[in-house]
């Protein structure tokens, strides 16, 4: 496992940060995290390109261009072994000399192996819970994600698996994945704002104007009890149906058949990269 | 400078965490902060029993007593020659081994030379602008100040120093102190819930019941426009004056009496521990 660090390919067990990093400091960073099929890295351009706008929103200059970084990452995949990888694209407030101001910022690539969902996992589908919480700077990919930890006793208490935020009984996303709904009436909705634009998102907006009417919109949680399917979407869970949301089983407990269709052609899509 | 890694003291520069650590992936790290006077930990006591609520509250357990945590504490200050030392106890989620899920946390322990407040500070006093804002768990001291750091910008483009944040024009906090409102009929206010109870917040609490009645409730923003008086508390501000809030001036944008008596009696407090 190699990385990269600021200017330099290191070990992976080198991959150090001193305390006085904001990251470390004031939990000040942003990140982007990629992974590899056929050993190239998935939608690279889709994730550069919000790594730069999380930077920029961060007021964190990247003294790298988009066409450095994909060569950077092709060397850390070439040099690892690995068949499947996870790419961390990292960038942090820096070492702050008062603890508090941003400096210099940190630029910290890894790759690791990634475990993604497989089709097995598919077919069994997650058990959600939700819960009241607005993410701070939605839009922006920090590493804040203090809420999300936090609640993982009370996700396992309730013997679920996940946890969809709402705001005012209106949905946003999951803390690493957005969220779709097939209605009855077969339309494809999915939140459009307060919330972190998935690249595994765009996907399967893309794919699905092939094949129902889409609205991008504020949907109530009431309209997600009610859904005839329901799945989440992210780099390492790919399509994952929901099979129950607080003690509401959703279609029969199973993937539905636009969720199916939907998986069917993002694999196929991922696999012609 | 020297520091303390979960069982050894180290090298201020050996204070490193992996990037594995959960502080850097999510964020997700508590810790508390104090000062030495006398080459004495100031209120260490209470310091510690907030540290250890952090830590309770954040589901991380710490593998040390308060005994045992004011022991290396004191041989951090022996070992450094520094007149006036800053504390950092810090506890992390701990080097997970999937990014998301805490393992055993990281303890880290850092003595560095700390920047208070002067007296000239006090009488400067600072200008302060308002901001929506709620904090996350803020009865927890977590590392994340994500949007204080974000605001940043906007602050020294208001020419302020410092932000207040308020939730439904109720204030509640500076993202590292403690607001006070001395009313214009001699009542010292200050909110008392979704903000951190500061250490010195607690003893100008204590010092402030000798000399006018106290009430801590919510305060809406407008009766901090109209107040006497207003000054914040922190472990490395102590007392500091208010001067100025979004464009309105405090007082005569001079320290008041109120504050001034305050600040004199906790300098005294401080000198005799």
């Amino acid at each position: 496992m190699s990385a990269y660090f600021n200017d330099t390919f290191i070990a992976g067990e080198e991959s150090k940060l001193h305390v006085a990093d904001l990251s470390i400091q004031r939990g000040y960073a942003v990140f982007d995290f990629c992974r590899t099929v056929n050993r190239k890295p998935l939608f690279i351009n889709d994730h550069l390109e919000r790594f730069f706008a999380s930077a920029a929103a961060m007021h964190l200059p990247v003294n790298k261009t988009k066409e450095e970084l994909i060569h950077i990452i092709g060397q850390l995949i070439q040099q690892s072994s690995l068949p499947e990888a996870g790419i961390r694209i990292m960038l942090t407030g820096g070492y702050s000399p008062d603890t508090y101001t941003p400096a210099v910022p940190n630029l910290l690539i890894t790759c690791n192996p990634v475990k993604t969902a497989t089709e097995a996992d598919f077919e069994k589908g997650v058990s959600v819970i939700s819960f009241e919480h607005q993410r701070e700077l939605p839009h922006i990919k920090t590493i804040n994600y203090t809420m999300a930890v936090w609640l993982q006793p009370l996700v396992k208490e309730k013997k679920a698996d996940d946890v969809l935020y709402h705001h005012n009984k209106i949905i946003t996303e999951f803390p690493r994945s957005n969220v779709f709904v097939v209605t009855k009436d077969n339309r494809l909705l999915t939140p459009a704002r307060n919330m972190l634009k998935g690249i595994t998102r765009k996907q399967v907006l893309s794919l699905a104007a092939a094949i129902l009417p889409v609205e991008e919109r504020d949907i109530h949680r009431e309209e997600v009890y009610e859904a005839a399917e329901l799945f989440l979407t992210s780099t390492s869970k790919k399509l994952m149906p929901v099979v129950r949301i607080d003690d509401i089983v959703i279609g029969e407990g199973k993937p539905g058949v636009i969720t199916r269709e939907l998986y069917r052609r993002f694999l196929e899509k991922e696999k012609n990269q």
